[in-house]
């Protein structure tokens, strides 16, 4: 019951900002507080570091009065909150995030009030400032951590933390810088209905790959096999992947794209061919254990095929970003990577959502609509 | 009481084919045998797959006849034979090496009769031979299994199985290839004492690193320091090597040579720093395992900071070996590199010596005399 009474509170009470759209020009309008001045912001907060899987009580919204603007700075209201894997290891470190201050995270947001001309009302950011539903800013922050988004014609804007975000960002360096794939290779792609998983898919098709995901439901199979194109699938909670990989790669393996880490890559790693290609891009198995999970050895396989395995953060190619914002559009216009968002709707429902996504609940990006 | 007979046996029967040095040639006199041509050569055979630590009973000793020589042909009496790790994986794999065919391996042989003008009476030879007494060869081996030695003038012959062969091969390009070496930083190497551990560590000196050498006694660890310059020394044994590796690697680790996998692995890698550099050498601690041991799972070290971790064979380098052996004369020649060998007397000891290397009771290239 008292759930329900803090998720009607929360809804009630979640924006104390209102934002009008006044002759076409969004304006904040801070006379809703009592004081005439104040406008409430939200935001998630850590009562406590995730240990083991994250429960509903680690985390809770707060909420904080946001003074009125100097200049040079602007106010953002949060359209869309990206949940990602990242955010459940930062979560677990002290040195990484403070409990008490807002969780960290990415977002797109709105401009609605500006003491800035290089950030006018109305324009879209994406902007490093965590699961917040209104943030000041002095505009003082690096090009991976705010960014007036570029105009993506008809597509949806939450596309700058997907395909045209740190997630795309991610599968397109990850796969074409460290796995280096060449036409007729076959690549395994792990985690492959996640954000990052389907879009390493679908490029590695338009490459000429033989591609074979990993996901964890049947449902998820049938989108990648008959909307993305993926060539095969195994689903890890019921094939035996060691048997399966076998059956639909008897080629072996060049290249394998990592999201879980985990049994799942001990057995990939041991079907590879001479000198293939590893990217770790996340290890989501481990991310929940309370120690570090004990798996089959790798280092065997790495030794006698001659594996590079190379983990990697995407901001080592910042200046190839424009690049490759440029390529996805295309190949989006041209229908070769369709783009796919889990969205659910509701600031209050963040944690929610991120818990949600962990547990592979989403398909594609997993984005929060404030 | 039959083991004793079994050896004295092989002691008397070794060399069926005795070697004459006349007028300082030598020659095979083949009149020994009851038929007067026949030379007897003693090889080792695997009566059965390895399948956990190596059993005496799961090697033998077996004779053959060798023919007289076709043209084209030479005979080249084994003068030391080679032990290494890797043979201890070949061993358990029919697509590898046959029940009851010569167990394969590098010797370094001299040529004791001929009817190939490329292969001189009295030269001495490094050849893949197996572990074989006696060998008839037509000479038609790629360069890997079959190099007349260059004149190492004062310097053993030995050294073409060790510092000068596949041994410092392997420890030259695994480090300044793989872990591309950088002045100042700091290398981990596991199985210092072994091989190719204690040519890394002391190159890795030369090259301006901190050292650091993991193994299995403080005997080896005070050879490491005093004798090889090591800095700093950990014993598996009996340190608890994360603590350890903090205490000595404040710093954190830059290059880690690994010739051990296993939980010493997963302990160093987590103790990296960004862009760390892993060469897979070896992986010792699980090829004794049955089954494929389960560690502390290494994918969110390599994930989180950004690592790189590569296994390799030495030939990926074929054609630059000369260059190596020529830095390793100068640096031989310049006190820089000490070359230690463990030498095992007798060609029956083959097997023990085998056993012996892969518990670490060598330091240093383990080599048998025959």
């Amino acid at each position: 019951m008292w759930k329900w009474l803090i998720l009607v509170f929360f809804q009630l009470s979640v924006f104390d900002c209102a934002v009008k759209n006044n002759n076409n020009r969004l304006v904040a309008n801070r006379n809703l507080g009592d004081n005439g001045s104040t406008c409430k912001a939200k935001y998630w907060t850590l009562v406590k570091y995730f240990d083991g899987f994250p429960k509903n009580t680690d985390m809770t919204i707060r909420e904080e009065n946001l003074p009125p603007l100097k200049n040079g700075e602007f106010l953002a209201k949060a359209v869309f909150l990206s949940v990602d894997p990242y955010q459940r290891v930062v979560g677990s470190f002290p040195d990484q995030v403070k409990l008490g201050e807002p969780f960290l995270g990415q977002q797109i947001a709105q401009i609605v009030e500006t003491k800035n001309p290089k950030y006018p009302v109305g324009k879209y950011i994406r902007a490093a400032f965590g699961w917040r539903s209104l943030t000041i800013s002095n505009g003082k922050l690096s090009d991976q951590d705010l960014a007036v988004l570029p105009d993506y014609g008809n597509l949806p804007v939450s596309l700058g933390l997907g395909v045209l975000g740190m997630t795309g960002m991610t599968a397109y360096f990850g796969l074409l810088e460290i796995c280096k794939p060449k036409t007729g290779e076959t690549i395994v792609v792990s985690g492959a209905a996640g954000a990052v998983g389907n879009l390493v898919g679908q490029i590695a098709k338009i490459k000429g790959l033989t591609v074979i995901g990993i996901a964890g439901s049947d449902e998820k199979g049938k989108w990648l096999k008959e909307e993305l194109g993926f060539d095969h699938f195994i689903n890890y909670k019921k094939d035996n992947i060691d048997e399966k990989l076998k059956k639909v790669a008897p080629q072996g393996v060049d290249c394998y794209f990592d999201n879980v880490g985990g049994e799942i890559s001990s057995s990939v790693l041991y079907q590879m061919n001479d000198f293939g290609r590893v990217t770790v891009c996340g290890s989501i198995s481990a991310y929940n254990s309370p120690v570090k999970p004990k798996v089959t050895i790798v280092q065997p396989a790495i030794l006698f095929k001659q594996l590079k395995v190379e983990g990697f953060d995407n901001t080592r190619w910042a200046n190839r970003f424009p690049e490759a914002v440029k390529q996805y559009l295309q190949w989006i216009r041209e229908g070769k990577i369709k783009y796919q968002e889990t969205v659910t709707v509701g600031f209050e429902n963040t944690f929610k959502a991120f818990m949600g996504m962990l547990k592979g609940e989403n398909r594609g990006k997993a984005v929060v609509k404030v």
